[in-house]
């Protein structure tokens, strides 16, 4: 994703900053303000970074953004990666407690206030932090900045919508594969482990979350985790997988039946498709995001099955595979051209199976496109 | 893991949580004191629920343990899991908001200092529960506990060394499946995800840790990524890799070369090697953890590559790849039998290359034993 600028050409890290400076900029006045970015996508996303970090406690790296610098704050073990990858940022490499060199460079830098991401940093880490911050000759405030740069990675630009196409490409591929080969009597295991060895051997960095296998009675829980049960013909078995590819996830579900299923879930799966399918034709820019989740929940109370759809319809999907914004009932938002979010509509019947059904679209000016290959659908209307 | 109790016979688990109390015991008297464990491992090790968490802000639960009761908090997508896997834990289903909901057990259980993990919790999280907690008739002070569970899982009891012991087998039989493949042209990818996928195939629940191929230069880096760089004869390959089975991580290292090394790095390697021999002699109960450090740094010094052995010597494994105790220069505590440790000494010359041999080892009653297998090893004496 790095992109080398022309001479006076900005890169998209560049051009992502001066965005967030400019939301920043009626916080406390910029020049004593700074922006500092330890969650892993934020930082990826404002510098290019692509360290993932090892444990909560274990950072790669953050940022440090004020005004007129931006710094890349590291240890000895990523000081290369630093360099390399982020570009558009003056690296600091620390030695010793991070605390105390951090103290430094925000002495150094002038700030006064802290925007501080508090969802992401532990009790302890702001503990010591403020510990030696506030006893500066010029105290330090801390100020949360929540929901900033994540609302900046709702809409996509060009390039991250390229990077999405090719995660789905990719993830599409590998369904493709696998789905004509499932067979009764292989386990949950085994057909998630089939999913994630054939996507790691098409070059993805790794899946965006642990694949999904659920069949007969796990299929009634949207996160099982997969077991050794093994497929049996006429069940539902729900595929709930996505790769990451470059950083960016990818998310897609697709209901399977090994011969034919009972006649509820025919019903159940007719129900659950054509839902999603008038959801689909209600997305488009300028339409508040709670309203494609009503479509398919009153399709699905219509059809008797309210009680059984129990999430969202969706989420954004990006760097992370959840993030902005949620397709849901509560806090709507309105939905605009270039974010990806998913359409996943699904019924549960608990103890005996259910039915999900998700794809991943891009926003665009007259809807949305499908960036998950469109297959792998029964008709049973 | 879960052990099925005979009657009036305590599980495993039971156990833990007995110890527990008694190390809290000078807390605040246990009538109105109860710990809040969500740290993953520890909350694993305390009741055997084997959900992980999928972000840091996606909590699969957490257990809150006072003077008489065990109470395993967590959301519906974990409930039923919850159940089977933390059976002597009365388990609590929220529903809407989790600092709500854990407000009002807190309420329930009289619990008027609440030990938390602050190398855990979000600033976030912490605020919100303080935010409800500091404002009942009856406030909640807030105490951390740092490292109390954390000692516990240092010494691991007969389960958890059988537990070592298979996760050991496993990855070393996966070196020795891969080590005689190895070829030049072979990228340092493609050999990190033949490693991955044949522990996978062999029954791993995942890797302990993304596996670390470093050839030629990439070897002088301890924490290097693997890169699509050929690997060449002559040159260090580094193999550091760890498999997780039932929980439990292993943790091993061979430097491999395909044909023969430079004469320097045959004397680096057997430098290396011979420390490594050394260290472990002087491994044993009673023993201060950074004495065996100061026996392979000494070798090392003494051999004229002091500066380049630039880590410690290694740390304890458990359901952490990184746990207590460190076997380092600093902080030093008391080697106890029952430890699992790491002796993984190293010497790494810049954009040259690198050595490491690491071996993971239960400490007994006259010394180590080696879990992984002590093959792959080169005599360049």
């Amino acid at each position: 994703m790095t992109q080398h600028p022309k001479k006076d050409e900005k890169t998209v890290y560049q051009k992502r900053v001066a965005d967030l400076r400019r939301k920043l900029a009626d916080r406390s006045g910029m020049h004593s303000y700074a922006a500092w970015i330890i969650q892993p996508e934020n930082r990826r996303y404002l510098s290019g970074f692509k360290a993932e970090d090892t444990q909560i406690n274990e950072s790669s790296g953050s940022l440090l953004i004020d005004g007129t610098r931006c710094l890349m704050v590291t240890d000895p073990r990523y000081g290369l990666e630093a360099k390399t990858d982020a570009v558009d940022f003056e690296v600091h490499v620390l030695n010793g407690d991070f605390a105390d060199g951090f103290t430094n460079l925000i002495v150094k830098t002038g700030t006064h206030v802290l925007g501080f991401e508090e969802e992401y940093v532990t009790f302890s880490l702001y503990r010591k932090l403020t510990e030696k911050l506030e006893c500066l000759p010029s105290p330090v405030i801390f100020e949360a900045i929540n929901g900033v740069v994540e609302s900046m990675r709702e809409v996509k630009d060009e390039v991250e919508i390229k990077a999405m196409e090719k995660t789905a490409d990719l993830m599409s591929e590998v369904i493709d594969e696998v789905i004509p080969e499932l067979k009764a009597g292989a386990t949950e295991r085994e057909v998630a482990w089939r999913i994630e060895s054939t996507a790691r051997d098409r070059g993805a960095d790794g899946m965006a979350f642990p694949p999904i296998v659920a069949s007969g009675p796990n299929s009634a829980l949207p996160h099982a985790v997969p077991s050794d049960r093994k497929l049996k013909a006429g069940e539902p078995i729900i595929i709930d997988v996505g790769a990451r590819l470059n950083g960016y996830c990818s998310d897609m579900t697709r209901t399977v039946f090994l011969g034919d299923p009972e006649s509820e879930f025919r019903i159940i799966y007719h129900t659950v498709r054509q839902a999603q399918l008038e959801a689909l034709k209600a997305i488009r820019p300028g339409v508040e995001s709670n309203a494609p989740d009503k479509i398919a929940r009153d399709f699905i109370t219509d059809a008797g099955f309210g009680d059984y759809f129990i999430h969202s319809l969706g989420h954004g999907v990006g760097l992370a595979t959840h993030e902005g914004p949620r397709l849901g009932p509560l806090k709507p938002v309105t939905l605009k051209k270039g974010m990806v979010v998913t359409v996943e509509p699904g019924i549960y019947i608990p103890e005996k199976g259910g039915v999900r059904l998700e794809e991943m679209v891009v926003i665009e000016e007259d809807g949305p496109r499908v960036l998950t290959r469109n297959n792998h659908f029964y008709d049973f209307s």
